[in-house]
């Protein structure tokens, strides 16, 4: 084996450990053992654990973030689903070694892990603004991405301990709550407002976003959620009107403003009253 | 000052300076000086620094949690709207200095900081399961909350270096998101849908979830996406036809049911325009 090719091996086999053990539990014996080397030879390649161990990280990281490339074809939910599957099938490969890292609990984490960690959320963040295809996107758009982010992986660890549901279902509510938080921000913002149109026109009603809109327009036949939706939207309820919205006004039934318990602060968007 | 009182004080100082500045920058000197107190004193009460970032990391914590007690009265998303603009609040005035520690990035991490900063995680999960009164919250609304958090806390801290928006709309906006979320979450769980009913009926229209529905409803007036989703909500769209959710169509030429995480096949079903 040449001095290249046993410093890769070497930093293979130390990712297939790291990624099934938190750090603490795989040592340079382990490492060498799986990679039957000796110990020395290991030490010869690598100063310590902490420099093997960022080295596969920096392995994963660069395998993870080749997989969020995808053409640019098709509707942009079903290239995300595809995304997201191939993501959920790296954390369950080698999210049980990472979880503790990503969570911010590990012994291992250091300057160099979070430089790996912060490259590869970037990489997923350009990856989507990308496929959206919008020239300059605003703060607000990139903030979405990178808080839709943080759900992807705070939900994919959490999955990780519970399995409280079957993956594929996973994959899709994680596209599906991107989709809503596109929507949620175009709502904001008229510029992306424009351009959701033809995001919604390329979707298939089979795929994520069509089977979205179907789970939301049956919600509507709830009782008691399509008269309230329609009350707020009209800008009167039956139980309080008179806002300042409709500027509707007459006597309120409700002594008290409407919901507040600091009537005077509350329609302040910034109704943050101290206690 | 007595034994106790000198300890507190000493927490006191440590957590105002630890607030503005990443730990590194910090000395036990700094602390002592703002103490008015010598350094022995202080390594008297603390065996070192970590120690005493911990400590006044605890205190953060305790005080943050604090302010997600919230009283059980009013529209939820009123109630969620004045417990942000504290945490907001609070962000901006202890997030500099425990920001990388948040991120993950920090010096002064440890088991003892990720227990802290999870026990917050927790309390802020249990206040808002406990405001939303459902008796036995599932998985998958546990899961919501907790991706929700995830996204104030990546958000927020984003938000401290961006400055990108108001404060106030930040606020505004996480709320909604959190109704956004909770709605999807309804969306697939027939027994929350349940509860959403009452939810939305004790809404005001001034206050967010009604905001939030006006400026979605606004958005059916851009032109595009009112015929988009329509054609999603019936099942059919102009450009592809047939999906195994109406049963609409005889030959589907796409063999794969929908939400596969297989790249190929999948995204060129029905002749559909790629972009």
């Amino acid at each position: 084996m040449s001095v290249d090719e046993r410093r890769e091996q070497l930093i293979a086999v130390a990712l297939e450990l790291f990624s099934r053990r938190p750090p603490e539990e795989v040592s340079i014996d382990d490492i060498a053992a799986a990679a039957g080397a000796s110990r020395p030879l290991v030490y010869h390649y690598f100063p310590g654990k902490q420099a093997l161990y960022e080295e596969s990280l920096r392995r994963a990281g660069r395998e993870l973030s080749a997989r969020f490339e995808e053409p640019m074809e098709g509707p942009l939910s079903e290239r995300l689903l595809r995304v997201m599957g191939r993501y959920l099938d790296f954390v369950q490969s080698h999210g049980p070694g990472f979880a503790a890292l990503l969570r911010g609990g590990s012994v291992a984490a250091s300057a160099g892990t979070s430089a790996v960690i912060d490259d590869v959320r970037r990489a997923a963040q350009e990856q989507i603004l990308a496929h959206l295809a919008i020239p300059s996107p605003s703060p607000g758009l990139r903030l979405t991405v990178r808080a839709w982010i943080a759900n992807a992986e705070i939900t994919s660890l959490e999955w990780l301990v519970e399995r409280s549901v079957p993956l594929e279902e996973l994959q899709l509510h994680l596209v599906q709550e991107f989709v809503a938080a596109l929507t949620l921000t175009a709502a904001r913002e008229p510029a992306l407002a424009a351009e959701l149109g033809s995001f919604f026109a390329d979707e298939h009603p089979d795929g994520p976003t069509g089977r979205l809109v179907r789970d939301l327009a049956g919600l509507f036949a709830v009782p008691g959620i399509l008269d309230a939706v329609t009350a707020l939207a009209a800008g009167t309820t039956e139980t309080a009107e008179g806002s300042e919205v409709t500027g509707a006004s007459g006597a309120s039934e409700d002594p008290e403003p409407a919901g507040a318990s600091e009537p005077s602060e509350r329609s302040e968007p910034s109704g943050a009253a101290p206690e």
